[in-house]
């Protein structure tokens, strides 16, 4: 449209094999942030980003410490402050991944197969985020000049929901002050098929522990008498759910809103088949709630699913004893307007009315993230459909996303801005899998989208800007 | 009572810290028949055994091969053919022990505490086996011959349920051709109730693996219409037990021999009482099929307990996902006259009933074992009890143990031979647990019994010698 983005698409094309070569060095460092024995690679991923931006010129660029992995900030306000300012949320951590898990290859080695690059944090999110990054260099290197400011908020605590990002942003309401937040870590089923995703699912997260005898008991000198933990364990995860597969737990659909039908015809769009889901996933027949669709189900409905479960031996051949404990790590998608808090103490109340006497069972929360709806006729959303359509070549639909992103709901409430999620990633990429990957496409034709989604941001008329409202 | 015990007694105790030191050479090999990682161990402590018992002079010693763990055989058969043959049988290997599953000490470096020697293996049969080597020992270096001749028969893999001595025992019939055989691997409550268990529970020993998608999924992405395999193993799990704690498998009771009023007498002369059984095991509360009591429960009804149970993510930290598989390791204890093949095929076709479709279930046979019931009116179990009376001191009774033992029955239907029980172990060893350990009282007690054991034997009326009938 302008000379100035048709220069910068221009030069990230001529630079794709530099910007992958670069998002390789990333993908290699294993910076899970759930692990404390990853601590300093997490921190070393924060040096790396830093360094990085400083390279490029942005202003700034701090690694900022919080109670936990610390924060990569930077910005470039070279285009005014008659221009609009786009926050880009984004997050540098990854979840756990090991070779015994099903992966081809070394899960920190990028490797390229069928076009896709391979590596735990391709997709999830480093593939995405740096995507803004270069975007904003494409710009930068050659008018010098990008036609909106730019921020960057990139966090190492999003895979472990993001404890310590609430109180930084509300440390530094200043500092993140923009007119819109923009974040990549979303996905689309196909690549002709780009979504803007308009909602999330938050999420309480808990962990159960049941103990019974103080040791492990040989099960022929004991057995009989003793309630395995395992065995109440199972009993109080089976009373969570009911016959038709929705929850148990009294008042956990209490706060929902209901869908109205418009949102159901619009759901209803990206609607995937039985046949589609079970292609994609390998399971042999679907479950769940039968009164709503498939991507109802996945995106609008709130979940809780048993992520984690253990207890006494797990080693090769047998071995006869009554374990002393078992657990369980659980967790719940949620949809507006359910409080996270809320449904941990439903949850809480719940399992110990229901645990037996004859184990003692501790119930924990881990972390908490805030569900979020956001409307989606705003211009800054209608912007982000534009950009698609000129930097990808496909018109976007608005979706729901089954996901979580607590910051999302953080950023709206407390910058007061509208959070646009471009997802540049595809439904298939394996986030959180073994042997996730990244489509190199789709990364060349995102740097493409935000490079036009500046411009359009700053085209926006004047007294639209959420910043001015 | 004869010069020839009263010297063997003698000289047991003058080198008591030499058996003692000795043990400890034994307790040192981490000899784990059921972790392939320890083949080399097992095989070293099977060399160790046997060149320990060339050097005491026995005969015949030889490590002999079987499809998994080698058999250790060693004979003395000095006493003549006109005296009986008593068979030993014991175990050289042992359940796995890790420090941090709870050891105070590293499990395979005996420590000695409050008179106790701390290691995996202590009670668990190294030390009840050598009980045997050492009283022959003692006859040996005194009068250069015991009363009765001596076979041992000690084995590898008892503790992965002794999958290749049955057909050991049937390829060297005449080798272990005896009058009697006489097992330690069981225990008392307490150091002045001695007992003679003749009864052993059997063991069916199944793996139950559940696999939903093909690889973990994004909980976020995915959760709502996958059926979690976690969950679906806590529905299965669920579905074997019944409100009242019995099993809820069809069939699973049907072939239970039914207690006798009479035999509900003698078991209730050891019973445990709630709170001696609370305090032992550290549960906050009994539990069990409440028309028995608890004595009962423990050696004279069957069992079913979870002794392992794995899925998804356990690590440290949350990870949302929905994992790809959900497994467990079951073992049921039974009693006659159950048989272990019989409830396996029960239990499989259950699951396989009960396993909804939207994820695959496969149950698997890992071990099995018979139960075993011995009548104890017979002149070798007598002989056993005035050993008892006259080595340790005290009149045993005779009980129904709770373990499984599966060669027990084994060599009785093989070798047309009674089996005698004559544990020297406490319950409170902690068998199979963290900080397994063994009396060193009991040790020296022993040897004394199993002196006796082998006068009462030879003093038997030979009209009533099980090998002339």
């Amino acid at each position: 449209m302008t000379q100035s983005s048709d220069a910068a698409r221009q030069y990230s094309r001529a630079n794709g094999d530099k910007f992958q070569q670069q998002l390789f060095d990333m993908l290699r460092i294993p910076s899970l942030s759930g692990d404390p024995a990853h601590a300093g690679d997490v921190r070393r991923m924060a040096d790396w980003l830093a360094a990085h931006m400083r390279e490029l010129g942005l202003a700034k660029v701090q690694v900022m410490e919080t109670a936990g992995h610390p924060v990569v900030y930077a910005e470039w306000l070279g285009a005014g402050p008659d221009k609009p300012t786009v926050l880009v949320y984004g997050h540098y951590d990854v979840v756990p991944a090991a070779l015994e898990d099903g992966w081809e290859t070394n899960p920190f080695e990028p490797v390229v197969k069928d076009g896709r690059t391979r590596t735990r944090g391709a997709t999830d999110d480093k593939g995405q985020l740096f995507i803004h990054v270069k975007a904003l260099e494409s710009y930068l290197k050659t008018g010098g000049k990008a036609p909106a400011n730019v921020k960057f908020l990139i966090e190492g605590e999003e895979e472990v929901s993001s404890p310590n990002l609430k109180p930084f942003i509300e440390k530094h309401l200043d500092l993140l002050k923009a007119n819109v937040c923009v974040v990549s870590d979303t996905s689309m089923p196909k690549i002709d098929e780009p979504s803007i995703t308009h909602s999330l699912r938050g999420m309480t997260y808990i962990e159960i522990e049941v103990e019974g005898p103080k040791d492990d008991l040989h099960s022929g000198l004991w057995g009989g008498a003793a309630h395995n933990p395992a065995l109440a364990l199972v009993e109080i995860l089976g009373k969570l759910y009911n016959p038709d597969n929705t929850r148990a737990v009294p008042g956990f659909y209490d706060d929902v809103v209901a869908l109205k039908p418009e949102e159901r015809a619009m759901i209803a769009k990206t609607d995937i088949s039985e046949a589609q889901y079970k292609e994609t996933t390998g399971v042999p027949a679907l479950w769940g709630d039968k009164n709503y669709t498939i991507r109802e189900r996945l995106s609008a409905r709130p979940t809780l699913d048993i992520n984690g479960m253990w207890s006494g031996w797990t080693g090769p051949g047998p071995k006869t004893i009554i374990p002393a404990k078992a657990g369980a790590k659980l967790s719940s998608r949620l949809v507006a307007n359910q409080d996270p808090h809320k449904i941990y103490d439903l949850l809480k109340k719940h399992i110990e009315a229901i645990a037996p006497n004859t184990v003692k069972v501790e119930v924990s929360l881990l972390t908490t993230g805030m569900p979020a709806l956001i409307p989606f006729d705003i211009p800054e959303m209608q912007a982000a459909a534009h950009a698609y359509e000129r930097g990808w070549g496909h018109t976007p639909v608005f979706t729901r996303g089954g996901g979580s992103i607590p910051v999302v709901a953080d950023i709206g409430d407390l910058l007061k801005i509208p959070v646009v999620m471009m997802g540049y990633g595809l439904d298939s990429d394996g986030l959180h899998s073994p042997n996730e990957s990244y489509s190199i496409d789709m990364f060349y034709r995102g740097i493409e989208t935000a490079i036009v989604y500046l411009e359009e941001l700053a085209q926006m008329p004047r007294q639209k800007h959420v910043g001015n409202r």
